[in-house]
């Protein structure tokens, strides 16, 4: 929905005046929209763009040099005015013709095409090509009644490039007419959006599903399914648009040069779009088709609207051409001042991996075997418990301890599985374990847990034996690494509360020659205890202040999972 | 919410492939993250920023040149391991020394102390510039403590800048330490995200509120108070950004120069964030301010979190040259090829606004006054029903019939009033009120009734006496008019069901001698009785197809906002 105006019928003014104070670079106001703040030295064809409001970047984003002249921006949703249409092409245009391009929409065509009989009475040359890509809103034999949706940019910016190379009125036009000949765009939608004021969607999709083909102003669509998988939509996508009666006439897929654009409505966001063209991009290139200067972002939106399309634009050599010239807008900026200087780079310092297993004693490689064991018990009980753990971490942090723990320990078993599989020592296999533990969980807890694995590995080395001793040893240095490195002390309200106590006195009950097993299990008692505690605590200075009273009567996520893993492994050392 | 993917696990890989493959031109994959596909002539301080995932274009939509050598992405919200940072270190440096730069989180801060150490010991010299940019996060005595939020693009560009520069590791750091500390951001936030896959949103604000200073991954903020209009939070940015502890030691507002980023989170528009930035800028004049080279739009986000932030870069000469040097990634892109050869414009085609008032005879004037009046009886007859007629739009149109016709019936009155006042003529009055109807209300409706009352004005002209006979040849033309220009015809569920009707009885009834008055009210009542019709009929091809059901049973909203106008229209005739 959209949160921020001020009077709704003021927003469309409002919006106007903060584009050109934002991007003064590019344009200046002009009666109707506007126009760019420069030009060129050479007179050049003006192409004129617009339509309503709630597009952005459409369509005022795409003014400036080597796209368009100027843009006529009307109120939301609406048409601009045949008079407002008039205005920005007597401020564009510079006596070698005007282009008038926009999307076909009825109020559209009206108004532009009144403004364009004005500009001829004016003496004026203009003409005018509609963009016509969404294949959805009309079968392949009514092509001049579909709408113009994310295309839109490829016959702009193939028209503007085409009058920065100084064409004529005539070249400009064919070479738009081309380009929306070989435009195709597929849309899909999960979700409307509100207007300025508003107190009802201006459309809507249910939840969980996903309209094919809805129109950016909420035009229906022709399907509706339950929201599929990112490889789903994405096969989709392709498989419409790859359809025979939607390959441009004269057009071969094989060996085509296609440039996609993936563009999110509003509220898909880029992470989502990317995740698309991963498989997206596979497809293409499964059909032989060559892939040329992939966009991926916004590019034709509706506020907030929650959808996507795929726009595939068919080069031939002179469109590639000018698809590739430079642009300079607002939001489409291409080709560099940077390209002339720079060389391709490859990964000259890739570090090689070492991987090399350091030789082991027996003792050592059997001790391994047993830490294999105790790190897969530890992955599925941190899997029975993720819920929880994410739970406990929403009301203090964000709500991922769960995930990440999980992410953490299962690479650290796999890890330490394969390492022993090689013939590793404990510490070797500590290692590999802490290093995949830290590198897949990330966040603090990852590392944290790398630091421990880590420390208590050195303590145990590759060729002695396993005693009590040097499992107490490891276990205290473990405590002290996690305490210099994470900055915590006891009473913060992180792992450290767990950690310490059961470190304490884990040594001091070995020290006092207390069996593993029987040490162990009475530090795991005061781990848990400990555990509990946290709950009466305000988090420490490295936590945000405010969560302090949120979360006090909740305990610290990562001291819970710390004291949940060492009682499952003191029962397992009771069973042995 | 998230709504596209394959399995949640295996969102942050997909993301990365995707981003890759849509942005080669800039970006090669290395373990741990991406470096630049290319590199400069000779060799830099190499550049390396990173976090988590879910921000972007923050981090990796900020490698190339100009900017960063490479990013450690890390998973979703999760910073990267120690591991990938080290990486990207070794696939990225130069020879030269690498500045890691990155927003100051506890997990982030970890692992690349980590990296930064091992690749210390590995012979690489390496420095760290911690972002803490979020006033909102400590207190201006405890700064260092900060978190980093969009304000880290401030301070990587300046250090991007200094590297392409050629400056040596020293100063890279020296100017990206300054860029920190002239570099304050202030958040806010109605909505949070979902993750990928999860069944909560990570963190949530009450519907209608707004969480100030809450965090890009739903770290708790200070305050929260009700959503406020756009102005208001707009003075709530500058005011805060503006306290005197927040000025950076060493400057003074007035006269200062500043390059304001505006960011929005995810689901907050470019439309909002121009009508915040339309105040903003307003304000920083206002202290005496001079902005510079401003940035709207998504820096840093979360998702589609629906927030935004307001940062503040306080410029000094050498900053101000860093910050406007080229630089050319895939989401920031600066400094053009064009620059050279371009020369402001100026509105040299300015068309200037035809105004004279033709002259009239008196009976042409007091008929004009008459239409005057009845024109602003119009403007409130429609707003009695705007909520109306937007409702029955929404059945089968984009529900914004009604604000259309009152912006346009309301724009017409005025334009009315003020030329009866100069002394116009009904052709004349009805000439401006017809242009701004059709200029305020954009959309069809407001081309058709410019065409309307322009068709009734060029019959009733300027000097001749109104009669019955002229003002039913006018309606008759009016009729003829918008069946031409809008290519509807009488079945289509258009407004040309009502006025075709209309037009034809009053033509009739004034032909066979029925006074105006009483040929108008039976005119109107025909057109009541059609636009009643309306429910049953499916609409014509000029509209969306699949809406064809849905509005069955629904009248028209053109016809209705039609017959409704002519009946008022009747009643005041009688009564004249």
């Amino acid at each position: 929905m959209t949160r921020l105006w001020n009077e709704p019928a003021d927003f469309a003014n409002e919006m106007v005046d903060g584009f050109i104070r934002a991007n003064t670079k590019w344009v200046r106001k002009t009666s109707g929209g506007v126009a760019r703040s420069t030009r060129s030295e050479s007179p050049e064809v003006a192409v004129v763009i617009g339509g309503g409001s709630g597009h952005y970047p459409a369509f005022a984003g795409l003014v400036g040099p080597g796209l368009a002249h100027g843009a006529a921006m009307g109120n939301l949703f609406a048409s601009p005015s045949a008079r407002q249409v008039e205005s920005v092409i007597q401020a564009t245009h510079q006596g070698r013709g005007v282009l008038l391009s926009y999307g076909n929409y009825a109020g559209d065509v009206m108004h532009f095409s009144t403004a364009q009989n004005a500009a001829r009475a004016a003496g004026i040359e203009c003409r005018s090509v509609v963009v016509t890509d969404d294949i959805f809103s009309a079968p392949p034999t009514h092509k001049e009644k579909r709408r113009g949706i994310a295309g839109d940019l490829t016959v702009f910016k193939v028209a503007g490039a085409a009058a920065a190379a100084g064409h004529d009125l005539d070249n400009v036009e064919r070479v738009a007419l081309l380009a929306n000949e070989r435009t195709r765009t597929m849309g899909v939608a999960f979700s409307g959006c509100t207007l300025p004021g508003a107190s009802e969607p201006l459309f809507s999709v249910p939840e969980g599903r996903m309209a094919i083909g809805l129109g950016i102003h909420g035009e229906p669509g022709l399907e509706e399914t339950d929201v599929p998988t990112a490889n789903e939509l994405s096969e989709l996508f392709v498989e419409r648009l790859l359809a025979e009666a939607e390959i441009p006439d004269g057009v071969t897929p094989q060996g085509a040069r296609v440039v996609p654009v993936l563009n999110g409505l509003g509220s898909v966001k880029n992470e989502e779009l990317f995740v698309l063209f991963s498989r997206i991009a596979e497809l293409l290139e499964t059909a032989g088709i060559t892939i040329v200067d992939p966009q991926v972002g916004e590019f034709c939106t509706s506020f907030d609207m929650a959808g996507v399309s795929l726009t595939l634009f068919w080069l031939n050599d002179e469109l590639e051409e000018l698809w590739n010239a430079p642009a300079n807008t607002p939001a489409f900026r291409t080709g560099s001042a940077h390209s002339g200087s720079l060389i391709a780079a490859e990964d000259e310092n890739a570090a090689v991996a070492d991987d090399a297993i350091a030789e082991a004693s027996v003792a050592s490689q059997t001790a391994a075997a047993r830490i294999t064991t105790m790190l897969s018990a530890m992955s599925n009980l941190v899997a029975e418990n993720a819920d929880e753990l994410g739970r406990l971490d929403s009301v203090a942090g964000d709500g991922d301890h769960g995930i990440g723990m999980q992410r953490g320990v299962n690479a650290a078993a796999a890890a330490a599985a394969k390492a022993a599989e090689r013939g590793a020592g404990a510490q070797t296999l500590l290692n590999r374990a802490a290093d995949e533990w830290s590198d897949r969980a990330g966040g603090t807890s990852g590392a944290l847990w790398g630091v421990i694995l880590k420390s208590i590995g050195e303590h145990l080395g590759d060729t002695a034996e396993i005693t009590a001793g040097s499992v107490s040893a490891g276990v205290s240095a473990a405590s002290d690494a996690v305490m210099a490195y994470g900055g915590a002390a006891v009473g913060d309200k992180t792992l450290v509360d767990a950690l310490v106590p059961f470190a304490t006195s884990l040594h001091e009950r070995v020290a006092a020659g207390d069996s593993l097993a029987a040490a162990w299990a009475e530090a795991a008692r005061l781990a848990t205890h400990a555990t509990e505690r946290t709950s009466d605590m305000m988090p420490g200075l490295g936590r945000a202040r405010s969560h302090g009273e949120k979360s006090l009567g909740t305990p610290d996520p990562g001291a819970v999972s710390l004291s949940l893993i060492v009682t499952m492994l003191g029962a397992q050392l009771a069973d042995a």
